[in-house]
């Protein structure tokens, strides 16, 4: 690539999908002199080790986070606080220090009490993803046309915004920045709601009585098939998500729940025109989705352009 | 392809994805010695015709069943007993008659008492589709490894059971039967009720007030762009599905409505535990359609495997 790295040093504090697409994505780039990662477990550290993919892995997340310029924790929601207090003493003055947690609120409120003066708290979450998890899920184009979006507290210095924000694109993204508490709101709608509705009726079609299992996956590809991607997604993760942004997740529910009894109602008194003129509405929104080119209207799902195949297929 | 066709004149009534795409499935693999085809508006027949699939183009629903070996309706389940009435003193004696709607008891109790004694009339559902609509939707490889479920009244000819699985089989189906009570229960929690939901939520997310359709759209990777592609299925079809199995839907509806309900109290409870053992449950269950064939881990969902990409790129 060009001239000198954005980051000196870049440490990855967790390796599953997103640390892992992250590093491959960096070094793609060019955008780290030196990439030191680390993992909470000694497996997915010595696997990290033999895919050769970070300059370095240690032990610690206190060794990760040692001199580097750029620390990212790509951990659950759940125990970023417990990891930044952890690391908080080793950090370089002037570092700046992010995760990609899919809650932001709980986020800043677990990590910045622990985080000495002089570091740069900037958040973030890319908003990519797939159901798969672990050290070998990563991919350099994760992240290419997504959306991250930066969360960062009032009172942050823009030029290490600006930092984050050019590390962000050049691996891909597109970058925008909202408040945490708006960023919580979004979210809860665009993924957490359709995940916990995913998880739901996946465990319902599991414990019928009179559909079989083996039916219910036989007969997935009329729609079901859909659900079971997203409620394939990692477990700790998502726990951790509805335990951190359950406000925001309870208010859209509410509102799902009272339209969702508005359309029982009319399948119940067999009001087509209502049914009909919902059907028609939600089209269009559809639409808009592929008109934005955060889908295709290809089968794919729009995940052939960041060329995911070559992970999965 | 090898000796004669399956049937001399196979008779098309709707061409839309469905019809269409079983239109192009069967002249690919010469099942037809000639494919009759109609549909309800000019626009469409016009345009069939000259697309060029179908042998002959006609005006009427009466004039295509004329003669026809295998009438196919692949029209919205609601009006499926009007077209039987209207098709039923044209039949001629021997021929198959079968449709392809998502809903199988309403169908049979809609056009069977029609029917005369000495033709056989063999419901089917090919489990198959896209979010695509209309004459140019269709493609030879949709059924391609999808199944088709077959639904004949009690008393039906074996013999012309079998010609018709003959027929699915040789564009690339595998078929199962069951009884249309079976059937409908089985779709209900396999595409209905996700239809059903995925259309709720993506209502939902349109009309919030703090968080903007645009940005809907936007963040629509985390999950909810997922639920947008069957909520733009077609709104006449899906409007008839839900009026004609609302009982199945319902009942499958009340076990959702208590799961989501369980799990939103262990949300609001704090129950990470609860939570990680469904997420965990779930996940098992994407696996075993993955193992079945009928997904792919690819993030395609299992659909470039029947070539759907010509259709949409």
């Amino acid at each position: 690539m060009t001239a000198a790295p954005l980051f000196q040093r870049v440490a990855l504090i967790g390796f599953g999908l997103i640390g892992g697409s992250i590093a491959r994505a960096a070094r793609a780039q060019g955008l780290a002199g030196e990439i030191v990662a680390t993992a909470h477990s000694a497996k997915t550290r010595a696997r990290v080790a033999e895919l050769g993919i970070a300059d370095r892995v240690v032990e610690t997340n206190a060794e990760a986070a040692d001199g580097a310029d750029l620390v990212i924790l790509s951990i659950p929601v759940g125990v970023c606080g417990a990891v930044a207090q952890e690391i908080a003493s080793h950090l370089k003055p002037g570092a700046i220090i992010s995760d990609v947690g899919s809650v932001k609120g709980a986020v800043v409120r677990d990590m910045a009490p622990h985080l000495p003066a002089g570091v740069h708290f900037v958040p973030a979450h890319p908003v990519a993803g797939t159901e798969h998890s672990g050290p070998d899920s990563g991919f350099a184009e994760l992240f290419i046309n997504r959306w991250c979006i930066l969360t960062p507290p009032e009172g942050t210095d823009p030029a290490a915004v600006d930092r984050l924000r050019a590390f962000w694109t050049a691996i891909g993204a597109r970058v925008e920045t909202m408040t945490p508490e708006h960023h919580d709101l979004v979210l809860a709608i665009t993924s957490h709601l359709p995940h916990l509705i995913a998880y739901t009726i996946v465990g319902t079609a599991e414990e019928l009585g009179d559909v079989t299992s083996s039916e219910v996956m036989k007969f997935s590809a009329g729609g079901f098939r859909d659900f079971t991607r997203i409620a394939a997604s990692d477990p700790t993760m998502w726990r951790d998500v509805f335990l951190t942004n359950k406000d925001a997740v309870l208010e859209m529910l509410g509102t799902f729940n009272e339209d969702l009894s508005k359309l029982t109602r009319a399948m119940r008194r067999g009001d087509g025109e209502a049914l009909f003129e919902h059907f028609t509405r939600t089209r269009a929104i559809r639409r808009g989705i592929v008109e934005i080119g955060q889908n295709s209207a290809a089968p794919d799902f729009g995940r052939l352009q960041t060329s995911a195949t070559k992970k999965n297929s």
